[in-house]
């Protein structure tokens, strides 16, 4: 089996990219702030309103069975089909997530819920011969949000969580737990374990999502298959100096936890400098200064550090640089530095029969086989425990995320939606 | 006159330090919490509380009448006495505050009003025959706090703030107008323009307050007059990179605000390095991070400059050094650095006769005639717009100032109250 039977078939059978594109807009009303960008978060109005029109979408356009899980996660079934006619019965699943972090864009998670419905749509108005029924997905509560969660929907799913960390987690502004927003989406979060699935329910599950990055956009290309999901490695830094009056305190007398905190900052920095360390993301992105005050010298700052990396070794080795670095600087200037480990994520490779999948159908559109490390986490890696994974990255212009000037293109969308369904094609035909 | 006399006044009059120390200790009740620091700031429940203790021990136990301005600042002035028996009419005003920061000590502040009151009692007792009448003073919200403002009762008394100012406060956290929490005070917030005072109005303002710093902690005296109350300098700085995606945004492609921020905070504790700028004080406080995610480098950070000298050119040469490094940061980092001035207040000079009486008492009472710039701002600064006024530096144990380890020792508030009264005579001889 090759590039041609391939091509044969995918030649046949084209997406319809103006649907595709209009649909997009659609999605992106629900949530849009006055500057463009989406608020869109999980339990939001906006998030509400998004699925339900989803909802209504997959139903009367494409003529889905609609159905919630527990956790709401939302599925787009084959309807009124005799499942035995399928050579296997297992489903291929595709699809992604429709809500934003504040301020988001309208592509992250959008663009692959959008693109598995075009797919679907498209194979299905083809009558296309497939040995496996499809299945979308469209996943609850992705991004980081209020509530303290992200891909929470596929933790569930994998049971990574289950009914005790559920009803653990409440929104930090207006306390209202995470079982109530569930509940509100239509999940059944008194029930949250029955939404857990078996290892092997489905056939494989293909993600499409922007590339968050420049790779792709940098050297003109449209699409590249992920090879693996980069870890995730969390912890907070607590700087502890001493808290005293701005104007009366000596230098000779400060330990001012935020000087020594933005030596720290500038030590994670030099990390992404390393030739060694290439391929290893390293970030604080979150601070918090106590007391804060402009006439007070700050007695203790809190700092994230979120490190990122699909190779192991190189973790280690940029945690030995760092420690030794915080070390010299608490000694030097005589103030506490304690770390506490949040997370310690491990990579997750994609399946190697999906990526040559997407390979070849790239290439069967004339784009190179290209390969990336997803160094974002996604629902992929979930879902990565239960069967054959694989996401599909599609170029983002400029590589902006998570902001109101993420953007990808209409050619890029049309290739990589085109490349998504000549990889269901493929795939249908190796997998059992 | 010299010393001679001096001392021969002073060595009959003696303050009375157990009641001293015991109304210390009884003021620290209001706001007390459990770690031993005093929350008492403007308007507060242990504010108001506090205050009414305050007015029934100036009416009852040192036969004032009290009367409190629009501002709600609290006077005690001698009762049922003939004015016209004094040889100048003008009081000699005394006294400072009795709120505190958040979290602060038992002393600042409340020291102050405490033992201008054992002044006035001691003179009272002693039936001291005095040319000027004596009055008491206990302002309005000195310290900085939730309504935005600090030494709020003497900015009014001395005409820099009036109505309109005074209208357009209100409580970050509660939203409460200050003008409500001055009328719950027993203030006069409709018409604080009649809290304004002319120039001259008394013959002189005293104020003893903690020196804050360790100048004489570390020479193991007692007190100093204070030369000098510093000018304070604040801006801004806002720093504006582009936020983007921890995981996927490559070295090369990141353009932190908060690296670059860190690079600012560290030059601006090198000027406290500079042998030319000695004397100067500058601290980065307060910091906000945008969008503080912990998987999101940072867009944009704001940072607090407050910087603090007695001496104009080297807040000049302080500011030009600064403006450099901060732009060298921008050019090399490809992020705008933009700096915006919120306060830029003058040193303000202490009388020369109030200091000269107070270097007179202090040597009388054994000890040296030492003076020092205030780094703090004080409701004497204001005060000295209108009539001659003085402060008296008394040691605070170890420095420290606005936290639970704030502690002056008995031994050197004895000495402090001592040299206060000491000045008073002397000065109630000096001035017309």
């Amino acid at each position: 089996m090759g590039n041609n039977i391939v091509q044969g078939t995918a030649g046949k059978i084209e997406i319809n990219a103006r649907r595709l594109m209009e649909r997009l807009e659609t999605l992106a009303q629900f949530g849009q702030n006055n500057h463009g960008g989406m608020d869109r978060p999980l339990g939001s109005i906006a998030d509400e309103a998004s699925r339900q029109w989803l909802q209504s979408c997959w139903q009367n356009e494409l003529g889905l069975e609609v159905t919630l899980d527990a956790m709401a996660n939302m599925w787009g079934s084959q309807k009124d089909i005799n499942i035995e006619a399928f050579k296997h019965k297992k489903p291929i699943v595709m699809g992604s997530h429709s809500d934003t972090v504040p301020d988001g864009g309208k592509y992250d998670g959008a663009l692959g819920v959008l693109m598995a419905t075009e797919v679907v749509q498209t194979l299905l108005e083809n009558k296309a011969a497939l040995q496996h029924p499809l299945q979308l997905i469209n996943f609850t509560g992705e991004e980081p949000n209020d509530y303290g969660v992200s891909t929470l929907g596929s933790k569930v799913l994998c049971g990574r969580w289950g009914q005790k960390e559920i009803d653990s987690f409440s929104h930090s502004v207006t306390g209202e737990p995470l079982t109530k927003a569930l509940a509100r989406l239509g999940g059944a979060p008194e029930n949250v374990e029955s939404a857990r699935l078996p290892e092997g329910f489905a056939a494989a599950f293909l993600e499409c999502h922007i590339e968050q990055g420049r790779h792709l956009y940098d050297s003109h290309q449209a699409v590249a298959a992920v090879s693996a999901i980069t870890g995730i490695y969390r912890e907070t830094i607590v700087v502890k100096g001493e808290a005293n009056h701005a104007g009366t305190t000596l230098y000779k007398h400060r330990r001012d936890a935020l000087a020594a905190a933005a030596e720290v900052i500038l030590a994670v920095e030099d990390l992404l400098k390393k030739p060694q360390l290439e391929g290893v993301a390293v970030t604080v992105g979150h601070v918090e200064v106590s007391p804060n005050a402009s006439n007070i010298i700050p007695g203790e700052v809190r700092l994230s550090l979120d490190l990122r990396t699909a190779d192991p070794q190189k973790r280690q080795e940029a945690l030995l640089i760092l420690g030794s670095s915080i070390a010299y600087i608490a000694k030097r200037r005589g103030v506490e530095i304690k770390r506490n480990l949040q997370l310690n994520q491990s990579e997750i490779p994609m399946d190697a029969e999906v990526i040559a999948a997407m390979c070849e159908a790239a290439a069967g559109r004339s784009n190179p086989a290209r390969q990336l490390v997803s160094m974002a986490g996604h629902d992929a890696a979930n879902m990565a425990r239960l069967v054959p994974a694989g996401m599909l990255f599609v170029q983002s212009t400029g590589g902006y995320s998570h902001c109101p000037k993420e953007h990808t293109r209409k050619e890029e969308i049309t290739i990589a939606a085109q490349v998504l369904l000549d990889t269901v094609l493929l795939l249908d035909r190796r997998l059992s």
